[in-house]
């Protein structure tokens, strides 16, 4: 983990020199059919993860059998780079990935259109998944124990996942929060449980609209996030069958869409 | 503000409903010469300063007079769009904008190489600019203070705009946190003052390469964060000339970049 020459001042006092370790951001290439369809600005470590990931929430691949192979160049100091080689009959439009712009609508775009047009791609989950409160309460402690890059750094978003009995099965840490998530999916996507029907994602911060979309790519019906989520992530929940927690503290939680998959106790 | 039906449950008590008020989130496009070019999902208002904000740290534009004419259509439920109207000599690269994508450089990307790019458009800023410890403690009580939003949601990212005597000039509240940095940088580049050469900004989460990229196209030296900054943020604001304060809190700072600039008191 870098460190970085730092100037500590608490009020009263002389300013102090320390080397604090801050949360390492590097950009990301990553490149399908050899060519360059993102740069995103991450943590470095499970790079083929997070390009597994992005891919599957993008709606480039649907399976894990659509990736032959992933493919980080050795280079010095790290490459930054991950090759996608996808399964030669898959139809990608590359194009419209790279121009990253939804067609707009002659009505125009809102909310409810964006909701449509992600379920084309991702229709909404149906499930028996049922899970306790009880059980939900305990996960933000498995997190934060679990987390050892915040607290270093206090720099990073946190992604779970978790079993329908509360167990931790895969933890991701990083500057972005969709990268994080991105990180979690594509870890379950290349070596599973797939798809995550009966688990449970939370994540440490906000929940927001894209946050719920990937989410739905992966199948997960249960999302639970530390603090609030946005109206849109709330009615794109509703509509999508998935169940949504938001200020999962301790000793309580609030639910904004579909509470018939918990059970109160 | 939305309302939306809401379980809240507190351990031990059987769960109640309630209507609670949720930060608004949905897309928004920007149009520059008829054509699309982004799709960012905000917290609807002050559009028209995002579109001209995002189009600075882009850097499509670069002054004020570069735009003749910033258009939302009239919709009913609003039009989550912004036409821009350029100056007619300004040369645009719309391809490289809404490819989103780095011309990825032989030896590949890396943090250097990408700081380097950055400092092709938007050199690094020299400025006289002294502020007091004294003033920057007294900063994030301002910012919580005018933050309707987030009191009301919890939902939303703030950014402020101080002058150098710990004044606040402008608060913007977003579901995204770029996105309340875009409203501040275009209300200014639009309504003044211009360039932020003497002003202050300060983020109410973390700081990341993005931000202190979009404050080094508004040419802002001093730039605070009430969390933690990545490494790639303390380096890009060593390499900018820009002093870099994070974890402002009561009665505490630490410097992560020019500390030359702050009185110590």
């Amino acid at each position: 983990m870098p460190s970085h020459p730092t100037l500590r001042f608490t009020e009263g006092q002389p300013p102090q020199t320390a080397e604090d370790r801050l949360a390492p951001e590097e950009p990301l290439e990553i490149r399908v059919r050899s060519r360059p369809i993102s740069v995103t600005m991450r943590t470095p470590g499970q790079d083929e993860d997070l390009a597994a990931g992005f891919l599957l929430t993008e709606g480039v691949i649907h399976s894990p059998s659509d990736i032959v192979k992933l493919e980080t160049p050795r280079r010095p100091g790290g490459a930054n780079l991950v090759n996608v080689f996808l399964r030669p009959g898959l139809q990608v439009d590359l194009e419209r990935l790279t121009r990253h712009v939804f067609a707009s609508s002659s009505c125009g775009l809102c909310g409810a259109a964006t909701i449509d047009q992600v379920h084309k791609q991702f229709p909404p989950v149906t499930t028996a998944l049922r899970v306790s409160t009880t059980t939900l309460l305990a996960l933000p402690a498995h997190l934060t124990a679990a987390q050892p890059e915040f607290s270093a750094t206090g720099g990073t978003h946190a992604a779970g996942l978790f079993s329908r009995e509360g167990e931790l099965l895969l933890l991701r840490e990083d500057v972005g929060r969709h990268n994080a998530v991105d990180k979690v999916l594509g870890h379950a996507l290349r070596h599973g449980p797939w798809p995550l029907v009966e688990q449970i994602l939370l994540v440490s911060g906000r929940a927001s609209f894209e946050i719920m979309q990937k989410a739905l790519a992966a199948r997960i019906a249960l999302v639970c996030a530390v603090s609030a989520p946005s109206a849109l992530a709330a009615d794109f929940a509703e509509r999508s069958g998935q169940t949504l927690v938001g200020f999962l503290r301790p000793g309580r939680l609030n639910v904004y869409a579909h509470p018939d998959r918990l059970l109160f106790g």
